[in-house]
């Protein structure tokens, strides 16, 4: 049968999702613990290849085994067998013919910044901490341009190995909740600047780039922060040149959130 | 001059905030850094002895020091002395008779919990798991119980060294934000139970008693599914017995959120 995990992940100690030569990688995990599981190598794909440091709340994994285990049984059985940092929330039987990349699914990210002089240590793997005050509304102006059907060349890294570049982005949304604020207590801070927030940004699509979610965050940041106008990102979509957006965000502040198939 | 910090940290690796014989904690890496960067012995004074795996988004400290240095270029000074896991967010000079334990001030802590079968690996030493669906409204119904001036006998550890147990609730607020809801994908889950919520309660008080707030979350995880009902809230309080409460609440749940202080 064919069976979809859905794989959460702490990616900090990780060299990225895919097997690769030069260090630890989520899939390598968790085929070492099918493996184990069913004592016949078995090879996985995963939805989203996320890169080092990079974190999930529900990467879908499919694989195909023979087996008389019921699919839901697989994932704490899995579990079991994988470190603390890694464990499948669930595992279903699917169609023979289902596979991640080519259903069309709704994927979500979560890109977080806390504006703040020091990095708070409860997040320090998941949050980008900017030291500068970010203008909010202008940073949510900017990702309305991001919204809809586009060529997204400039926010792609150059390394994207893909024939088309267009992508539609359904949201994308920055929002600040005031019960996140962290007071800087530094007397030169001014609140009215925004000092201590918690701002997140959340993007859905019906697919990303490579580094396309880092690539927003990172030209939202300059935005916020007065280095470039909300308007320009327009242009920038336009130009369908990588060297016109900011720079790429750091991996530890993105998050996939989740994918939702729309066949399931 | 009398120096407040403000510390931040990551409560996992330590055995709680106050010093003692059997492993890390908090304030001896806060004063082996002010060793370092006096060159004389300084005792710290904290305004909340969390306990080992609680977190802090900035604990109160308080010390005093004979220096030349300003008090705002301390907190660098300091971050750069200890480990990545504990920050000091501010450090300001307060008047030399200031005390966090006796100057009057508003506490307010958080204890998270996920509606989940798996634990969420990025969330795994600050949430608490709990397998089973929990009803929203009724831990609301029972947390406005615990609002106003009560004795909280019922809700502090029997270890609690204190002669008064009569604490201020200015509110209790027991809250999901949708948004942070993760997708359990597990067939069986029915969404509408609420499985994959994040339900976060979040008390400010004037003072809390050893164990309490953990006491205050164990107790409403109780009422949460249907083990205690919300009404009996009232009558656990008015028993002034720790035994009618519900269990104290995993420490890896809490943080404390901030300490205001009337006069500053």
């Amino acid at each position: 049968m064919r069976v979809l995990l859905r794989v959460a992940y702490d990616g900090s100690a990780y060299c990225g999702y895919q097997i690769q030569d030069n260090g630890d990688t989520i899939q390598e995990e968790l085929e070492k613990a099918l493996l184990d599981l069913f004592c016949v190598p078995i090879e996985t794909t995963g939805g989203s290849r996320t890169d080092a440091g990079v974190h999930s709340l529900g990467n879908p994994v499919v694989f195909d085994v023979e087996t008389k285990m019921k699919a839901m049984s697989i994932a704490p059985a899995l579990n079991v067998r994988l470190p603390e940092d890694i464990r499948v929330l669930s595992s279903v039987e699917v169609a023979s013919d289902f596979h991640p990349h080519t259903a069309p699914s709704r994927k979500t990210y979560e890109y977080c910044i806390r504006v703040q002089r020091m990095e708070v240590p409860t997040e320090r793997n998941r949050v980008l901490t900017v030291h500068v005050p970010l203008d909010l509304a202008a940073m949510q102006k900017a990702a309305g341009y991001l919204e809809g059907e586009h060529d997204f060349t400039s926010f792609s890294s150059i390394h994207a190995q893909v024939t088309s570049k267009v992508r539609t982005i359904y949201s994308c949304q920055v929002t600040c909740d005031e019960r996140d604020t962290i007071p800087t207590y530094n007397p030169l801070d001014p609140e009215e600047e925004g000092f201590g927030r918690l701002i997140r940004i959340r993007v859905t699509g019906n697919g990303f780039l490579y580094n396309m979610v880092r690539i927003i965050a990172g030209t939202l940041v300059e935005v916020g922060r007065g280095a470039m106008k909300a308007e320009e990102v327009e242009k920038v979509l336009a130009a369908m040149d990588r060297s016109k957006a900011g720079p790429t965000a750091p991996a530890k502040g993105l998050t996939m959130i989740r994918t939702e198939f729309v066949e399931l």
